[in-house]
């Protein structure tokens, strides 16, 4: 089984710490495939650079789709996952969805932690797309400004804490997820200083590859992510014009 | 008040009919300005035409953002909506947001009708992002084969109708909103063969970027349509760097 | 385009503070006319208060309904709303909808702030009517007491603005919707100083019944607004005995 | 306990047909009164009818309040609940809300099956403002022409059960609730016809009405039913005007 | 009319508080029967405690079931009620289901409160179950140890009036529900040191069980509550197997 | 890693085959155990069935919890998943539960086929719990009678195909979850003639489950599934006396 793990962000310091997360919690027999974004912003905070994230994700996995037997999308707000299931055979996992997804055997509800504001809104829309608000008690982030986004994790350690323990207290969050790539490792290390489940989000979508590989499910002839209808188009990359076209 | 009517298809005859309908709803002193996407497909029905077609829009906004005071994004999707708003400061309007606003006064719930089920995945995603699930009795799509874009409007004409009437009878619709860019000026020519309201789409957003505009509301300083903070990025078009980078 | 805006309140003094809004708000070919209910009580606070508002509403509308292409229902909890709608053909567009509708595309939720408790009763039930609440923040009130309907405008204006802060520091608040007739004019006036959109609720229903008219839907010959069959009474106005026979 | 029996119709028919019930169902030392409308229409079937009949029972209501420990307002579609709740303060218990409550316990959600398609969007608006839409199964309507409302119950009555079997087998309803005063009496009369247990509406609300009176609630000095603070009005009957001005 | 009164738990001391309340609120002609769990624990506080008070309940009805017109099960959380729905013939009411319907006519929504946050859980389940969370505004417990579940009606008195009081002020909560068989009869004693009303818990469920009597319902041959068919088992206690096995 | 696959119905059968798909579906490194219920029902339908499966599985587990890391729970409604939560320390990881988590990357909704009427109140309930009633489509069941639980999968396999290219064309079924133990192996055997993907549910619970562990996720200290305080009991078996004791 091989996976790909993309960084959409182009940052190469945050896939080293995805890196060492997906290295620990996968399986023996599963070869991992790390690819930072070529081109881009250093780490996606919006639904702006989301946008264009998804379309540098379009693009990297439409070059070597059949290489890998799922991708895992490795940022929090699943940048145009929907876009990606329906247009590649293969698995997509989201960072986002696989926590959440890990998230509901642990509690009743969770609460999404991370390091900036800025990263609220998309964080929100993508619980919202996901169906899973029903299970989400707060989105909880820090509004500390910072200048190295390879940094925050262990900059930002303590308040991270505080705020989980916050969610814990105020907003009865009984699963927490530290949300965001950046933050690759962290849960691990926090673990026991928060009295509920911390969810590892690199290690969650890893194991939920691994099980989704071995469904070897069918691609769809019907439904959401049912393969577009080849389409014609102008002025596009070579590699989105082929992919658009079916070829 | 000039308003960017911004088809994103490539084609300029689907233009020519968003003109048309745009043109009668418009108030006297309304300018309208009319922009067909310079690359990418000619009608878009997937999510990763979406996203492409969501590029192009911020490429296309950005270039000549102060020219206008509010945007009419004329494609049913509302192809990456909550991007657009984030990072620019005059309103945009979506067209399936506009034609669903409209619907409300008139029913407590409405179909959405269009000519292809290549759209529907889309199309759900649209409605559940703007919360108006709430109100949507059905989508209903035709499931037939066409050779151009432009002529699916005269060509399915009944079939549409009917589809309409199945909408109203079997799934308890009270308005209609026939959906897509390419059947602009439909809901006004078939309004005495439906038994119930139809929304003529472009015509509600122009009605509600009017009416937006006599707002003139302040650009937010929190939520969801905060303008990003600066970014740096590598490898993106001049246009979307300088957007990113706030200058 | 001749529209009634009708101010289901006995308050003379609300009805110029709304005619005020509506007549900058309204488009230049756009004729406006005012009556303020001829009985009743000056402001409508309660359900009991807003059932006898009703009935007033259906028996000024219905002396002249010919005479207009459409109605602004002008107090906040749109008293009676479906049964005008079912009874009346031409469009009839309430105060609370027209905010709500408006608020959508500027923010993913609103809080609507007010100058009393005693309307939070009757704001709950009017947004839950209209199928809002997955849109709605909070609904904040002040809570003193007040001589004069006409002058909470200006002296609780400082304190409105406070509330407003609190929606959006405590609650999210994305949009504030200053609610109540008696406020119209205030969200223009504190527009700089909320750092989120101020809804100005007049100008949005003004702004909705211009493109509503646009639109020119048909009457529904099904659905929740279908015109009810003629029915016989005894013991009712020579108004309403002739508006239920359908005379 | 004495409990007043209010039907807003003023069909002396229909009185006599919710009399028998209440009679039957009534504990042995419950008193009750049964009162006609004395002006309106023979029977209630929209939202413009139930307006004018809530104003009816805001009258009949205020003459002789303390007579009574508690009123059934004995039409289905609960005309102004919320406003008799919040300005009188014995309970006041509808016809839909104690058939729904007493459906709760018999199955996971019910349907209800009236005789006229005219009834069908009140009825839904009353389901929703009980918010027991999560329960409602489907509401199923005859759609035949009659003459005498008195007679719809014994003319439909195999229509009626026809109905209910649709529901249960098509909509998968567990209960069945025969909506309206007019059906009085039908639900014990059908109950060997329809194999999931029928709700006999009036017999709901006079044991609901009855448990409430032992609770012997206070009246809540907060919230959507405490009573409103008096106001001054102007044009209005004597009963209306005293009442408001809570004299 | 014969009702069985249950108590679950093992404490005869509840089996008194609830009598005592019972006794007072039955009608009449209502012959009522106490009866407290054989074996089990002392008061049911979780999960795992209401799943053996689930099957105690089936063996204790099972022995009797037809010298009973109904059932009260005394124990807030309802323990297993679906099960006992489904495999009894006369109606079960739960305690947790009758204070929430009776508390839906009294209030827009409603708070449970109670003596010990173990019990959280639990209660919440029991809520969803009901599908009753668009009616709760919070659920509020003491976070106190205690010795004896008799005395914690009387030690915790004061600091259940506060907490009540807090989700009233807080919450917005409407209605009061105290929740716990240990605390029959304080809603009565609280009455006026409370703003708002609050529910008698068992006088609400023998209410109801006297109104469901009289409704005479028949037993459901489809849906969730139809009696299973026969099964043959292994290991079980006579009592178990032979309800299992319809005989 | 040893994970216990715990079958709370007695048939030794169905436990053979829920072995052939978790021996396949294990990772190299996984170490499996299979137990058969020692007494109970040979499978269970109903609530009442399950509420003796869980005090089945709670006696069971309780007996050696230290020699596992974790317990798949092979009975498609996931029978008192919260007690067992509550009380263990080892993560227990429900089949239907599995089934639908997997089911989410898939599709946007799945529907739940299997072989029994009997079994559709129960299944319901089971997805209510789980909150994933906003991605049912539908739960469809054969209607026939069986002598043979072990046959039901390959005498009906031509029928839930049926059932499930039904689901796909008249619900919209994205994905097809085959739901009940006795079923286990059927989704495999079917995949290709169904053409939207179907969930082999005890492959999904036991990659659940590995994933799970790899977490290590800490017990929680508050929240749904922290420890209930230790309770003295009377009556109880050995095994259920010390649990709940906490010895």
């Amino acid at each position: 089984m091989k996976i790909l793990v993309l960084n959409p962000n182009t940052s190469q310091g945050v896939t080293d710490k995805i890196a060492a997360v997906a290295r620990r919690a996968a399986a023996a027999d599963t070869e991992l495939e790390f690819i930072t974004a070529p081109y881009g912003v250093p780490y996606i905070a919006t639904r702006t650079e989301a946008l264009i994230a998804g379309q540098i994700a379009l693009e990297v996995i439409a070059e070597r789709e059949h290489e890998w037997d799922a991708v895992v999308l490795a940022a929090f707000g699943d940048p145009s996952l929907s876009a990606l299931r329906e247009i590649f055979s293969i698995p997509i996992i989201g960072l986002a969805e696989a926590s959440m997804l890990m998230a509901c055997p642990l509690g009743r509800n969770f609460s999404i932690v991370s390091f900036s504001t800025n990263l609220q809104a998309w964080y929100r829309e993508c619980v919202e797309w996901h169906k899973m608000d029903n299970r989400l008690a707060s989105i909880r982030m820090l509004d500390k400004p910072f200048n190295d986004v390879n940094a925050v994790q262990s900059d930002f350690e303590d308040m991270l804490v505080d705020l989980s323990l916050r969610a814990i207290q105020e907003d009865g969050a009984e699963v927490i997820i530290t949300a965001g790539a950046p933050l690759a490792g962290l849960a691990s290390r926090v673990r026991d200083r928060i009295p509920v489940p911390v969810i590892e989000g690199v290690a969650a979508a890893v194991g939920m590859a691994e099980a989704m590989c071995r469904q070897n499910p069918r691609a769809p002839e019907t439904g959401a992510f049912k393969r577009p209808v080849a389409k014609e188009s102008s002025g596009l990359s070579d590699t989105l014009t082929a992919l658009l076209s079916n070829k």
